[in-house]
């Protein structure tokens, strides 16, 4: 079976994985570990865990247990002492806690799960991510950068991890054995470039012979990519492995609903665009294609799934079936 | 197979379930509802959920999933908003949230767990127990009941659930169709009493073709049962029962360390005594057998399990064969 490893974090990766999960493959989902916000970061305050939130949502989307067991771990409590946590994250922690180390924990919350492939967080160690401005503001943690929407206008200074975190030596191993790496999709500054924050992970990208494979966003986020055009992507990431690594970038067709786009714009975010003529010459192929979600929104009460709170978003099973036609190709 | 029904609660169901389960009978084990103290305490005041303590350690104890799954579900947070709760709760709350219903989430968790035979809440409905003494005073709730040390020496007027509940109908069910009943052992007043206070129990209880076993507590408790003899417990399950319906007992016949003895009775908390020349007639028959724990405790970071805090103990194994040679005689 041929090796495929996933890079990124929250909602993006929960898509994705979802979608991969159903092919023969051997999925290995490395995962950003720079969560600080919402019941991740109370967790973090409280019991001095590690992030569970992206961990978490990756393992669901890998589990092939029942689908009340994969509810009950995106069920977020709604009242008293518990009110805001999502019962996964608690349920990692408490893993975490008995196991005296995360990714043991992650180990056997994966056993529990039936989880197909593995889950990896790209490092066991505990960091937090910070963004330098270019007018000396420094932003600590992922929450106050998520939140910071001055960032694209001022400008990035740099952007790094405190302490700096050695890579997990599974995330390294896998991306080397890697036929084939996948990137995002996913929140740019916070899940995506996070993970090649981590020491070892650029290093690993580099020397793997994997075909490297980016899943564009739909839409640009406010703020922070407000300007990006495809281009744009893919040479931030670029940047940070420290190498033209990335070979396919896949890029979606289908126009959504414009009562959604206008909702979406509404917000200051707009679709990511693809410009032709801006370049003369790319060292990638784009793989142009309908991999927009057309599934009417399901809410439940407990409905906690990330990927069912936007509307604008990739289409697991498309998304999956052009990854594994690359995979067969490369 | 035959059908055996155990009715209790707390610490002593979760003893005599953990020795029940290696022998091929039907267990269904239907557990008091009357809990208010604690993480469950907190939790049904929050969430408004069903007390999920007494539920949680027999679902735990008829557990045939892996070790690390039954550890977490005993598992108790340490610090933070989730101090003190045990993480098993948590998780039975949640599974209630997801299903509207409190039996329902029992079932769900039972299939997670890979439970064997049945846990059956002893009513679905939300209840309390009250306890009125000879003097007038009403105390309120399990966790006041438990922590009164004058009940004995003021007397009982009244025990009693407010409001009225009934029998879960699976629970009468069971009863109806059990080839052996099996009470205790348990806290007498907040463990055992509860169940024959919901409407139903009791009456199924005279009208089953089933032997009734009663296993006697090892000591006695301070201010509740401190001056009982087995005769008087028999007594006074028979009298909540509202016939002489139990036809067998068993008495533990092994001194513990006296050490121990020592140790219980400073708070004086002594051994259940037996004697003989009280009574000329008993209906029931008394099984006298070591069925005493003489393992030593171990504990860990994580252990919240109940069964292992006291110290004068049943033995899940010694008492479990005892029982089912009654069930073979029956």
């Amino acid at each position: 079976m041929k090796n495929i490893v996933t890079i990124g974090g929250g909602t993006g990766s929960f898509t994705l994985l979802s979608g991969l999960k159903k092919y023969p493959v051997n999925i290995s989902a490395v995962v950003s570990m720079a969560d600080d916000g919402g019941s991740t970061g109370v967790l973090r305050d409280e019991l001095g865990v590690l992030p569970p939130g992206d961990v978490r949502q990756c393992l669901v989307a890998l589990s092939e247990s029942s689908a009340m067991l994969r509810e009950l771990m995106n069920y977020r409590f709604e009242n008293g002492g518990l009110k805001g946590h999502s019962f996964g994250n608690i349920f990692l922690s408490a893993l975490e806690k008995i196991n005296d180390n995360f990714a043991k924990g992650v180990e056997e919350a994966a056993k529990i799960l039936n989880v197909k492939g593995e889950v990896i967080p790209v490092t066991d160690e505990n960091t937090n991510l910070y963004m330098e401005l270019k007018n000396g503001k420094i932003l600590q943690g992922e929450e106050q950068i998520n939140h910071n929407f001055e960032i694209e206008k001022v400008g990035i200074e740099k952007i790094y991890l405190k302490p700096p975190a050695k890579a997990n030596k599974k995330a390294i191993q896998k991306i080397l054995e890697a036929d084939l790496i996948i990137i995002g999709p996913g929140n740019h500054y916070c899940s995506i470039i996070p993970n090649f924050l981590v020491q070892g992970i650029s290093k690993a990208i580099r020397k793997s012979k994997a075909k490297v494979v980016y899943n564009c966003n739909l839409v640009n986020k406010k703020g922070h990519t407000e300007n990006f055009t495809l281009d744009n992507y893919i040479d931030s990431i670029n940047s940070y492995i420290g190498s033209e690594r990335i070979d396919f970038v896949t890029f979606n067709t289908q126009k959504p609903d414009p009562k959604l786009i206008k909702k979406y714009a509404d917000q200051k975010e707009l679709l990511v665009e693809f410009h032709k003529n801006d370049r003369s010459k790319r060292n990638y192929r784009i793989t142009r294609a309908n991999i927009l979600s057309d599934k009417k929104l399901k809410y439940s009460k407990s409905d906690a799934l990330a990927a069912q709170r936007s509307f604008i978003r990739h289409d697991s099973d498309k998304l999956a079936k052009i990854l594994i036609s690359l995979l067969c190709k490369s």
